[in-house]
Order: structure tokens, then sequence, then C-alpha cells
């Protein structure tokens, strides 16, 4: 048996990374929290044919199967596939447990999801991802659109990343403004995946892509137009309009848009700008209105890192349609990049504030008597694995980043060591506590 | 499309349920890192090899393969399989990451885990464990068998289960006493096989498998003995010596199980005892020494709910071993019983405590900035969604079970109402608060 090696495509983290980690989702479950949103979880697992019902996805999907299965495989109706994201589930456990949830629904959910992606550069294969939705019955109300930006835009203001951009767009926005252009369906379908590629392809490429699906050079400046546009607030309908391009959809959606900039505009800042981005498509087929895409500040070569939109259509039980509007942060692309390339960092990889010495092995009871009174008072606590000499008792602290060592004295009394300033003092362990800041690891970012 | 059915097997919670595990959650969290333990995760999915090189377990595996694989199917060395326990993918990690680990090391783990069972009740598919384990390098100090169990104690004294049964026993003595009857390598190995059956079959069933395993009439009753040991200090000793039996390794297994009972004298208490109990025995392989079982009193058909145990070979490289000692509470095992029988309940299933009302939706930003608020104090709160009157929107805190509903005043003042009681205050949104009870929500248990 030799040294196992790492799966590419399937990330794991350090100790340390893993604090930092920790930090960022307990930043995302207390910003979500007092915003009211509930915590939901599904299985990892849905039959195969509701996540191939939704489209585009069906390359990416891992099969599940029994080792041992009765049936001899192939895929039938009935197989169960692991999730590739948090929406599809959600619309599947909304419409399964609709009449026990109360309309509007409020959840976050943070689990892992699967792609059965070739691994390249900055692709999981498994992933981390953090959703808000929300959702009604029948029709969710349009300031939800804003509310999503809102929480999300407090949730990266206060997590170790970069500055962000929170870029939105409206689906009713460009292909009303495709109609008005005079394109039909296909010519609609296929100008915004061709747009959605601009990123990667350049302009001339999606002029080419566009003239090839029959766009005259007209329609095709007006598409490039179109996404060109960029704005932080009002300043964006006239932007549009001077394109002169009308439809009652282009409207429509150019007001939803409007109004998130304005529901938005107390909570631009340093940290997090929303912006406006008419050249944001999402390649997912159930967006109806409003979408997101969100792009770190200096890291925009990683792509988006926490998106997502309005889809009215896509839970519903054939009687009752339960729209929704949602955003999922990823939390394993936005920050692996980062931790790898050491740029955020944790001060170390144990929660342990305190070490107590054992003086000798038959006296490890009162070293651990010593660890539960600290602890009661919540102050993470290890006692030293061995009886060996202080001084490798104090490099255990050491080279684990534990800041304080306790020593039992022979007179029955107690002293701690910072190891760092090599102080020793008297302390007591029914009243010593360690200064706030290192009883829990310290986050340090550096860009 | 209709409404969909739930997966047998694959247990979802609604959001009150889901409040309750967080509640477990976050009790288990804090009392690992109040005793040093790290946070680590892994991957899903192992090699199919290193999951089938643990034996026993093949036929729970879930395989894994993308839907568009290259390859026809088939199962090779390389194929990738769902963990089945957090155990085995630790032992890996540790091999793989040792070069980056400080030894002693400590961590836990809370993760879904899968198993291809046929389902039954009491049986899950996919479930939820919370694992400690502290491995070191070449050797590990056997205080750290105390200490698992301390921990554990710890742990489930603070949870929201019924009083449990923490029981342990050590596979040396058990290995010990059947050479020391004269047992063979494969008497040893039946002899263990059957008395892990000892709760489903019976003592006549044990009976009837020994003897039929070759053993006499006098080594079947001293098998039988031995499991009907019971003891909670060290009066084991004698009970163990009284059935005449001697063998070196029983002496050396004796010795570690008193060591444990000694060591958590002191954490005994009305919701957790520790007791050996030399019937437990595990199913697993990989156990060396001791070993822990787990039952909640009065729901001992449930089964084991935490076990563990050490294991001294599962973790190699082929030149270094990373002996260890573990214990995994099956959160889910323990909880869902308990949640849909309504043993126990949360308060409510939204984080929120307060709900500010929205006098017509174009003061909607009125509304929001006294949220903002109250958040900005760590109050959890949402915006009505709706500007109806005022009777509804306390009707949808009040569905919801949210104690207090806030209001905006036309003179720019703002009262608050506690729901419950009917009493309406002025209330100031940059001071108020809420009781600590209101907070977040109430778990409670009834047995």
């Amino acid at each position: 048996m030799s040294r196992p090696a790492p799966l590419s495509g399937f990330p794991e983290l350090l100790p340390a990374q893993r604090v930092v980690e920790q930090h960022v989702l307990d930043v995302l479950r207390r910003t979500f929290e007092l915003h009211g949103f509930a915590s939901v979880e599904t299985r990892a697992v849905e039959p195969l044919s509701v996540l191939l019902r939704k489209g585009e996805i069906d390359k990416e999907v891992y099969v599940v199967r029994r080792l041992h299965a009765d049936d001899a495989g192939g895929e039938d109706a009935d197989a169960l596939a692991l999730h590739f994201d948090l929406t599809v589930p959600f619309a599947r456990y909304v419409t399964e447990n609709a009449g026990h949830l109360q309309f509007p629904f409020r959840r976050y959910q943070v689990q892992r999801v699967w792609r059965g992606e070739r691994p390249q550069e900055g692709r999981y294969r498994e992933f981390l991802q953090a959703d808000i939705d929300v959702v009604d019955r029948d029709v969710l109300a349009p300031h939800h659109d804003v509310e999503m930006a809102r929480v999300m835009a407090a949730a990266l203001a206060a997590l170790p990343l970069p500055p962000v951009r929170l870029q939105v767009n409206n689906r009713k926005l460009v292909e009303g403004f495709y109609r008005g252009l005079g394109l039909d369906d296909d010519g609609v379908g296929a100008a915004m995946r061709a747009v959605d590629k601009l990123d990667k392809i350049g302009a001339e490429g999606v002029s080419a892509v566009l003239r090839a699906a029959g766009l005259d050079d007209a329609q095709v400046a007006a598409c490039l137009a179109l996404a060109q546009v960029r704005a932080e607030d009002s300043t964006l309908t006239a932007q549009v309009e001077a394109l002169g391009v009308t439809h009652p959809l282009l409207s429509e959606g150019l007001a939803e848009l409007v109004a998130v900039l304005d529901g938005v505009a107390d909570v631009q800042g340093e940290r997090v700008r929303v912006v406006a981005d008419l050249s944001v498509a999402r390649g997912l087929d159930y967006y109806t209105g409003t979408v997101y895409e969100t792009r770190m500040e200096g890291y925009e070569s990683l792509g988006s890192i926490c998106s997502g939109g309005r889809y009215d259509a896509l839970a519903t039980d054939g009687r009752t349609t339960y729209p929704g509007v949602g955003i999922s942060l990823g939390v394993t692309r936005a920050l692996v990049p980062l931790l790898s390339r050491g740029l955020v960092t944790a001060s170390r990889g144990t929660p342990a504030a305190v070490v107590v010495a054992v003086v000798e092995e038959a006296q490890r009871s009162a070293s651990d008597a010593v660890a539960a009174a600290l602890r009661a008072r919540g102050v993470p606590t290890e006692v030293s694995p061995t009886a060996a000499k202080f001084g490798k008792q104090i490099r255990y602290a050491d080279r684990r980043g534990i800041p304080f060592v306790w020593f039992p004295q022979e007179d029955g009394g107690h002293q701690v060591k910072d190891i760092r300033s090599g102080e020793q003092v008297d302390a007591d362990p029914a009243t010593w506590t360690p200064p706030e800041a290192d009883l829990r690891p310290a986050v340090t970012t550096s860009w």
C-alpha cells in the first residue's frame, strides 16, 4: 500500500484551510439567518429523470447505483444521480412538501454538488454551494429580486474575498430587445447563446456566430451594443433607449432591472458593487427574468462565483406553480483558488487556544480537571498527549500555533505561558481566559 | 408533472426538524472544538478498491460514474464509490497528507455517508455521521481510548436525546478469553461473529452457532458467560477472573478496559452511563482493542447510535502506520426516529424573531431600514412580503411562530407587538432587542 494521491476535481482542504472555509460558512449562515432564511438540506440524489428534464446538463451528471444491484445496469428512468446544483432539488422539495411549508418560503441551503466534468483549472467535480431562494405560490413579488441581491451583497461584503462586482441583467429585457430587432424564437435563442460566450470568443467571434444564425449587420451591431451596456443606477434607461429598439417585453424587463438597481443603492460600497451588465445571460434554461453573476476583482478569470436568477416555472406539480428567485455562492469555486495561492490564511489549524501540560502520566487527571474548567467557560483546550519534558510539550503547542501552555505547579498552584512572548504568569483555572483575539483562529487576507 | 414522492432510505427534514438537527450539530461542534478537535471534511467518493479493501461492506457500496462516460461501464479498480463511513476516508486522508499534519492529530468530521442497503425501518441509504478520531504515528497512547469516551459522553449529555448507555468492550480481552478457552483462529472469528448476533438471535441461537463451529459445551457456556458481564468500575476484573480463563491478551485487554472505566468515573451521570458490556463486538474488521457502542434508554430497538473503537492498523502507507481511535455518532440514526415521532421539536421553523410590517409598498425601504438596524444587533428579522392589512401581516408571523411584529408609525415612531400576549409597546429600532429566549428557536424534548 503506497501513499494515496489526490483525485483531480475533488478538492480537499488541510485543517488550517478548513478553518477559513468554516469561517466563510459561519458568515453565510449568520447573514442568511439574520435575514430570516430557514436552513434546508436535501438528499444528495435525485431521480435521473428529474435532473435531465432541466436540460443542458446531461453530460455532467454522476449516476449512482448499488455495486451488487439486481438489475444488470442500464439507466432506466428511476436511476438515481447526484444533484448538480441545489436549485433543482429545492424545487422538487418545495413541490413535495408544499402542504407543510408557509409561502412565500425563504430557505438557505449549503451542500456539496457534483458534476462529471473533465477536470481542468477552476473546474471541480465536487464542490460546495451556498444558496438562498424565495419561492411563493402562483406569483412571487418583484421586490424579492432586489432582496436576493441585497442579502448576497451583505454576505459578500463580510467574507474574506476580494472586492466583487455583482452583475445583474434581465432575460425579459434581452429577449424583448431581440424581438424588437425582429428576431424569431430561433434567432432569440441563438443570440442568447452567442452573447453568453462573449467572454470566451470576443465580439468578433460572437458576430460570426450571429451572422451564421442569419442576423443582418444592423441586428448584429445592435446585439453587441446591448451587451456593452453597464450602469449602476437609473441612467440605465437612457442607455438602453438610445439603442432605438422598442418592445413591451423590453420595457417590462428594463423596469425590473432599474428597480433592482434602485433597491440596492444603499448597499453599494467598496467591497461590493452592484452593476447592471447587459452581457450577462446565464446558461441555465430555467431563468425567466432577473439574472445574477458575480466576479471577484482581479480574479475575473475564475469566472462567476455567485450566480442565479428568477425562475417562474421551474417548480410545479401540474396544478400549482411555485415561482422563485435565488442566488448561489460557489464556496469552493471562490475559495479554493485563493487558499491554494496562500491569499487567505488562518492563524492555526486547530480550535485549541490552550494546551494543559501533564507533569507525569499518573497526574493526567489533574490536567484534565484544569481543561474541564477552561472549557466550561468556552476556552478550547487540549491536554498534552504526553508527560514529556515541558520543553517538548511547549513545542507541541508551538508547532500547532496554539498560543498558551498551562502548567499545574507542584504546590497546587497554576501558571500559564504565552509561548509567543514567553511571558508566564500565575493563573486560576476557574477565572482565567485568553484575550478574545486568541480564543479562535484568526483569518487573514492579502490581495 | 405530479407531486414527487419521497425516496425510501433518503430522509429529508422539514424546516422545524432541521432546526433541531442544526442544534444537534452546533452542540457537537462546540463540544468537539472545546476539546481541541480540528474540523476535516473529505470528498464524498473513494476509489472502489480502497473501500472494498476494508471488507464486510461490499454489498452496501454505491458506485458512481459519469452518465456519458467513455468506458462502457464495468467496475475497474479505479471506479469511484460513495464512502460508507468517515473512518476509511479519514485514514486515507491521514496517509495522503501525513507530511502536512501534526501528530497526534485530532479531528472531527460531520458528513453524509451512503450505504446501498435494502431499505427497512431504521436503515438509511443516506445519513449524517459525526466522528471524532485521534491518530498518531507508530504508537497511539492508551489514554486516548479514555478521551474518546469522555468527549462523546460530554456531547451526548448536552444533546436533545434520551439518556444513553455508552457500552465499552475490548477486542483483546474477548480474543484473549477465547484463546484461553483453547479456540484457534477460526474458532475465535466464529465466536466473535456469533456473539455479535446475541441481540438478534438470543443465547440459544448463539449456542447453536457456536456448537456448529465445533465448540464444546463448556466453551459455549464460557463464551455466553463472558457476554453476560457488565460493570461500571474495576469490579469488572473480579467478574472476569471468576470465569477462570487466563491468557496474556485477556489480561492486556482487561487492563485497558478497566483504565477506560476508571478514566470516565467523573463523567458518569443521569444523562450518560458508561458501562463495560462484554457482549459488544462491532462488525467492522478493523478494530483491534477498545470498542464502543451506545444505546438510547427506552429506544434500544434503534440499535447503536454511537459506535467506534481503536484501529491500530487501518491507516498505513506501507512504511508508516498511523494507529487511531475514534467514535462516530449516527446523527440521522438517532434523531430522525425521534423527530418523526414528535419527541423532539423546535418552537419555529425559521430563524426570524421579528417581522417588520410594511405600511404600503412604496414605503418598503423604511421597513428595510428597521430590519437592517435590528440585524446589526443580531436580531434575525424579516420584512413582510406584502403591504396587506396589518391583520394579515400578523397572521404571516403567527403561522410561522415568529413572536414579534414591528409597526413603523405614521408619525415616524415605532411600535412592536408580542403577538403571543398581544402586548404592543413603543420601541426604538436602534436599541430594542427581544428577550434572549425568543432570539432563536427553542428545542423541546419529551420522553
